[in-house]
């Protein structure tokens, strides 16, 4: 087992990898965020494929190295494409993230995310509000441990410290800039990277941490030259496209 | 009554609410505005969500401060989601705007966009093509104004020079750039950040021109740091990010 | 006929007149690429629609002065539209532009474009592994040819240097940079501009051609300032914009 100290150069060697083997990261992501998520995924060294049709998912699915389910736009051929490409997933073991976004305002797309877990992603990134009405409990860190634990997957809870588990190990992670909160779809591109790590890594809880530290470091260098968030959104693909391992090295804050 | 002289000091107030109260504008809305339309009601303060699920709507407008309905993207799904929101806004009284983009083009949306309008909506944004076509009879102000009281709703024609009027007031606005109307979205992103003043500011004349007018103004100052309508479209997010009160003030054309 | 090396002064007179006619280009395309490729028309001077509602698409197309049909979503509603507007643009012999997008990975999405190719857009513009999923065969500049012969249109291949042919004559243009392929809806874009030129040049090789110099060259500026894909995707759109006879004739590499 990696001690959390590991996680820099975890993610320094993730990094380069993704940016060899180029893995094929499909995306059934809300229309808010396609864009974005494509272009974070494109800097990081990923390959974004988007469709959401029923008839075709499938022949996406066969060729992709990942898969990112994320719930923000909640449309009925949405949830037929989701329910088809997470079966195949199951079936051909391919690794998956659920981004179970906004969960907290709609019971149906709550109820239908508890039905996705059951599937088993590999991981599961959300934030605290999502996260009690994933689980119907607070975000309290012992019960997002217990969760993990119960559902056997990785859970990452992004706040301005993120913390990530599989409900023995933990990574706390204190990188990022709050203009994060100013960009829509910063939350979505971070699970995107999220599902693209779990192409190269195969320990979920080390592949999601890693990912939400590149966004993290991302984050930093990019608010360090923007003025706002509308340069903010734009800095952080140049930041990302430019990630190195010393600046994942010298930047982390990772306990 | 307010007279117009005092709309900056009103927008200025108005700004100050929306950043410490952050409004939750749920919106309705075509899938090219989206994700400029998020980042632009972030950087003024609000909160956005954008779901056009029909089983989920009800849930995001029991918890929304305002809804705007752009018809730019005229699907199935989003007509019923339209249907379902504008009702129950009605029933909350929650404020609601709409913004029939590009119904001069279109019969069957120019039909459902004079239905809406007989559901009472706190304010219509639109150009002078659009106004034409929803009334039946050019923009000549008159014809704004007997519009505007006619319908009880308060009418914001954006132009070169913007005019809002409930028929018996008005307000002209003449800041703002040439480049707005080279960034696709520009006049979306206008009508949601009327949405969120309807939150916060009662009366909808005021409401509709504040937003106008930090628009407007958001608009001058990014023209300035702009050198095309790809960078004015990011200089105008981090200038709504910054605006102020000095600004809004110093800048104001309104008459 | 011209020559090749015409193609920089045509591509300037193209471009002259796209901003003093403002053609309206009506764009079935993906979520993905709605946002850039409308700046990106409206960069280069032309006006965009949309709409992809099976309802209202005729009224779109009856003023549109060309259409771009992009297969990147593949949705029951886009086909309806899609199949409503080439049937429309057929019958009032408007020119429409094929982007068989990542037909390779899905062969239901390879089978309907196969469909359209039959009823003749005046251009298609795809890369190679999109040319092999359509053909049946590889992308030799041989077999590109014959096809363009065979289905009676203009292919135009576009890769680190693009090739345009009607099977007779061809263009080879190296403009462009390594950054394009790392901006999701770059070639989306790239198809739509095309579009648009067809509504302005009735040589549908030259308008292809045009088009591809075009993007190429403002590629080639946008990164000369670009730190990153993340503002070489904002460059690029203030250099189509800048764009002028000048730089096209002294950057045109074309063959």
């Amino acid at each position: 087992m990696h001690a959390p100290r590991d996680l820099p150069s975890i993610a320094a060697d993730t990094l380069a990898s993704l940016r060899r083997r180029r893995p094929r990261v499909h995306c059934i992501t809300n229309a808010v965020a396609q864009n974005f998520t494509a272009n974070a995924l494109l800097a990081a060294g990923a390959i974004p494929s988007m469709t959401i049709s029923p008839d075709e998912i499938a022949g996406f699915i066969a060729r992709a190295d990942a898969l990112l389910v994320n719930l923000g736009t909640f449309d009925s051929e949405r949830r037929k494409a989701t329910d088809i490409a997470v079966a195949q997933a199951g079936a051909k073991r391919l690794p998956w993230l659920l981004d179970p976004v906004l969960i907290d305002r709609s019971p149906p797309r709550a109820d239908y995310a508890r039905a996705l877990v059951a599937q088993r992603p590999a991981a599961i990134r959300l934030n605290e509000a999502e996260f009690s009405a994933l689980a119907g409990q607070d975000g309290a860190l012992a019960a997002v441990a217990a969760y993990a634990i119960d559902h056997r997957t990785i859970v990452g809870l992004t706040a301005a410290t993120d913390f990530v588990t599989d409900g023995k190990r933990q990574l706390r992670i204190a990188n990022g800039d709050a203009l994060m909160a100013l960009v829509t779809a910063m939350g979505c591109a971070g699970s995107a990277l999220a599902a693209a790590c779990l192409a190269i890594e195969k320990d979920a809880l080390l592949a999601t941490g890693a990912a939400l530290l590149m966004l993290g470091v991302a984050g930093e260098i990019a608010a360090e030259r923007a003025r706002g968030p509308g340069s903010f959104a734009v800095e952080i693909i140049d930041a990302l496209h430019h990630l190195d391992r010393a600046a994942l090295i010298a930047r982390a804050k990772v306990t």
